[in-house]
């Protein structure tokens, strides 16, 4: 009997950390229809928007009515970044799956991106936490512990405490933890290294590696997490995205580019890569001007492809 | 006591691999300023052309001349491509370091390539070994098998194939193998498959990686033999390269990016980076409107970055 092939999740994140990181503000309908192709090509974990003041942020200003819309689409885990208890509040009123909270290691860009330190962070999750316990909802709450390999403003970003925040993020009230390479320092063997320690330290509440390929090596980092066996990647179409701090970096780990090498090794990611190439030029159609990355879309799907499921 | 850094060989074929496929002709001085900077860099194996007709390949019609020069440069190993007795016996004359004979696996594309089926090419091989052993030269012979993982023309290329014509390369008389990727149709599986065969049949005389960037799994790639132990990898400066089978692909694994992965994962590559990088920006400037890739030259290296040695 031949075996399944093992699933592994790719969750869009270009709606976020990909438009944020851009001048050009896609408008609503062209958001919902990102959505809605997404989904049609089986992608069935989006991220899609910000809770954070839409000044801020003008490019998620509409993140209420997105997510409004990704909860009509069955099956769809939407989740939503928050930055604090306020932005988990409208998260929840929202009816997000996920609350996605960003805790930087490191504490000169925590400081910069949230003004807050890594443990006042910590402190906030737990209220979070409290909030979401009391709301009754089933939704889940993610901290993603940001600039894990190393930080543009800070520089190193000692291991330990990167440990020390995750084992603080499970006790504090995270149903899950995840590690971002924010600013794209990371390299195969230090993943290899960080995500072990990081498994010991949180087991199966262990959910999901961010790789920026800003320097090239997202792919190759992706695959030293998945020989440890995790099994949930972000990524963005067209590989936008970026990180603020980073100057000049170029952005996400390239969905299309990630589902083309996990269906190649037999993983089974649910997605038909032929849409969402399509969508993927719909999408660069909408961000003109802006800066894409990838190679799947320029050569094509090689001849002898066969999706793993 | 520290252990030292495991060296691992990047073997820049942009002056081949890379020039053969863009439209340019770059001039001699600029080639031989590339191999000066490029040794001066560090880099101490090149592919500094090809043993064809100057009609064939006008690129690289000063191959001759090239090789001279390299031979100047103290430490540097200079391989020629070759792709039969003739232009073999043009690269013994210019006292190459090493002969590389391309041999496809894929039927289909050697006929194009070479107008020789494989079994002709090993033939070929054996009668290069004769004039390589009768001319008294250390040059060595290796046998590059490509198309290792499909091909564009011919589509699935057996594993089993691949495996007798790797024997048969070393029966015929090479003195070391490698594989090549040459369409970008592989992934890091079935690389892990691959080469852990390849290295059963060849066992130390296997010395080389050569992958295409084709959908962006390069360097994820190279992690996969990495793992095996493959201690020797083919690149190109700005990624260049292509194959003329292959429409719209990209280029060569980027040496650039290469060897920021390698030295930041603790391999010592003898490579200054910042020179690298530098070289990388003239070339680029060499070769006005030719597509090049590649990201570490866009963000720059991490501040927390040190190269392994």
């Amino acid at each position: 009997m031949a075996t399944l092939p093992a699933p592994v999740v790719v969750r869009e994140v270009g709606m976020r950390d990909g438009l944020q990181s851009i001048a050009t503000i896609v408008p609503t309908a062209a958001k919902l229809e990102w959505l809605r192709d997404a989904h049609a090509a089986g992608v069935r974990e989006v991220e899609v928007g910000s809770c954070v003041p839409p000044k801020l942020v003008p490019q998620l200003a509409d993140t209420d009515e997105v997510l409004a819309s990704a909860k009509t689409l069955p099956g769809l885990v939407a989740s939503v970044l928050v930055p604090n208890l306020r932005g988990a509040e409208r998260g929840l009123a929202g009816g997000a799956d996920l609350l996605l909270l960003p805790l930087s290691a490191s504490r000169a860009h925590s400081l910069a991106n949230l003004r807050r330190t890594p443990d006042e962070v910590l402190a906030e999750l737990g209220r979070i936490r409290a909030a979401r316990d009391a709301s009754g909802r089933a939704t889940l709450i993610e901290c993603g512990i940001g600039t894990a390999f190393g930080c543009t403003l800070q520089g190193e970003v000692p291991s330990s405490e990167v440990l020390r925040l995750l084992q603080g993020a499970l006790d504090a009230g995270a149903d899950r933890v995840s590690l971002a390479d924010t600013v794209g320092f990371a390299d195969p063997g230090a993943v290899s290294r960080l995500f072990e320690a990081a498994l010991r330290v949180a087991g199966e509440r262990f959910c999901c590696g961010h790789f920026h390929d800003t320097r090239g090596l997202a792919l190759a980092n992706v695959h030293a997490a998945l020989q440890l066996g995790v099994r949930r990647f972000d990524a963005s179409l067209a590989g936008i995205g970026g990180c603020p701090q980073a100057p000049g970096a170029s952005g996400n780990a390239t969905t299309e580019d990630l589902v083309f090498m996990l269906e190649s090794m037999g993983f089974a990611t649910g997605i038909d890569l032929r849409a969402l190439l399509a969508l993927r030029a719909r999408v660069v159609g909408w961000i003109p001007g802006e800066a894409t990355y990838g190679s799947l879309w320029r050569a094509g799907l090689p001849a002898t492809f066969r999706s793993a499921a």
